[in-house]
């Protein structure tokens, strides 16, 4: 699913408009109901189930030359991918994924063992979380590799996670490191399922939201759903080894590839201070955790040196314009 | 969700293999599991949900030049005919549909008025149907616009309708009029959700479908999936008015129509002989229901003359090639 940003930085220069426009267009035409929980604008739809859990829903499309090159990626991989990236935004509000229904669209005259190498890597993801592919739907056509991939999930009572709930004084944490995905990590991460699970049980987490658009995007949109400024602390962010591999050919720092990138797939999220000084501190803890930044009243996205002033971060990331 | 049919007609004609062969070789790669009470190979998925309640989930793609002619249809009607399909196959099980998520790739450079457009035939077709867009996904690209729709439904125990469980000796209904759905009634009908829940109190439904790929395939469907065979009474089959129309330039007979179009997205039930001689007597039905047909054991499609002998009926409708 796709995040919402009011401020998204692409939507007064694009004549046409973006994702954000048009979501933030059709937000404000559906109307709120007693059993939808969470609604248009967070990693998954919450419906409430009649047990009194949460059953989670999001629906992703994954699309040659758009969302990875072909040319880069094999079927198997772009299989896994698919799947991964879906389960991820059940991650992102602390659930547990039970199914997955695929719908492929294939390219007019590509032979069966690529249908099928897909369908591979599609099962092997699926079977790695825990996860199964219930059904799904087959069309054949002139155009790119299409596919949307739908996840249900589920959330125990009062135990769902969203995007908005971070609150002024909260710590913002990071799972593993940042940037440089596109030199392979894209390919064959796994969502952090588990880890999510864990730290749901481990702190009361107020916020959550899986590192996808890139960790500025992802911030600003924490920040925004939850009506509130959000610091980040240059010093602190984990930049990873790809970032620095990343940085020597692209004449961009490896900071601003931890910022910028995305397809990250880690989870951000925010809790008490005091909270979060005892998490980072836990022996085991299934992930590396890091304290990046904090929450504060107001609105919008800030990094800081240490010593320095903060000073405003752009939330770019990846945006679809028409 | 695509059907699954063994025999595909044409599967043996084409090298590189049709949607079907996928599917069975999918079907085949995919375990059992205890909370699955419906696989694939049906037209939802089906769900254990903790109160013993079924979960339905569906997952169906709109794609540009391949379920529709772009030029022949307005995109608020391809909004409402992507939702309309989509919860049709919730009807075809006889469920309760309750909420839509949405995935949608443009073409660049269409004008935001054209996606709000198609937001607003889905909508539509969402409200008539008591449904709610609760999340979704958009993307960009060089490709037709590609719509995703999943449906999750719900269904009481017990209560799912599927594909399998037509006896011999059980009588064949279909609800409407078949054929010529290409002359319009394709981009503005309802599924029949409301006839589906009303059939379920009304009768024990032992198998049942909802005809997209026309009367001949999905009926070859029920009866593939039932391991029994199907014989239609060539004189009861209700032959729409746009059948008879489109005869009249296609150079083929109304029955010929009625039997292969497709894209009716009426109902198609197996029941008791006696069930079915009360059930279509009733009159407070809410859509005409005719019995065209009976239940046998064996296998294969059959289509019968009154007087005469009855003769193999080729399960041809909508295949996609690869």
């Amino acid at each position: 699913m796709e995040p919402v940003n009011d401020r998204s930085p692409n939507s007064e220069d694009s004549p046409r408009g973006t994702e954000f426009d048009l979501i933030r267009w059709i937000r404000s035409r559906v109307g709120a109901s007693a059993n939808v929980t969470v609604g248009i604008g967070d990693d998954c739809a919450g419906l409430r189930l009649p047990d009194g859990q949460t059953l989670l829903v999001t629906t992703d499309m994954l699309i040659a030359g758009i969302h990875y090159r072909p040319e880069d990626a094999s079927p198997r991989q772009v299989g896994h991918k698919a799947i991964a990236r879906a389960v991820s935004d059940i991650a992102a509000m602390a659930g547990q994924p039970i199914a997955v229904v695929a719908a492929m669209a294939a390219p007019r005259g590509s032979p069966s063992e690529f249908h099928r190498e897909v369908f591979t890597g599609m099962q092997s993801a699926a079977d790695a979380l825990g996860v199964r592919i219930v059904g799904g739907d087959i069309s054949v056509g002139d155009l790119p590799l299409t596919l949307t991939i739908t996840v249900i999930g589920t959330c125990a009572p009062g135990a769902v996670v969203c995007r908005s709930g971070a609150q002024p004084g909260d710590r913002v944490v990071v799972t593993g490191s940042l940037g440089g995905s596109l030199l392979g990590r894209h390919l064959d991460f796994l969502p952090r399922v588990k880890e999510a699970l864990w730290l749901r049980e481990a702190a009361s987490l107020h916020s959550m939201i899986d590192v996808s658009d890139g960790l500025a995007a992802d911030a600003g949109h924490l920040a925004e759903e939850s009506g509130v400024a959000i610091e980040l602390w240059e010093d602190a962010i984990p930049v990873s080894e790809d970032a620095k591999r990343a940085a020597q050919s692209s004449g961009r720092s490896p900071l601003d590839h931890a910022l910028h990138d995305g397809e990250d797939y880690e989870l951000l999220f925010a809790l008490n201070a005091a909270d979060a000084a005892q998490l980072i501190q836990r022996s085991d803890a299934p992930v590396a955790l890091t304290c990046i930044g904090e929450v504060a009243s107001g609105s919008g996205l800030y990094l800081r040196k240490r010593g320095e002033e903060r000073r405003p971060l752009e939330p770019r990331g990846w945006v679809h314009e028409f």
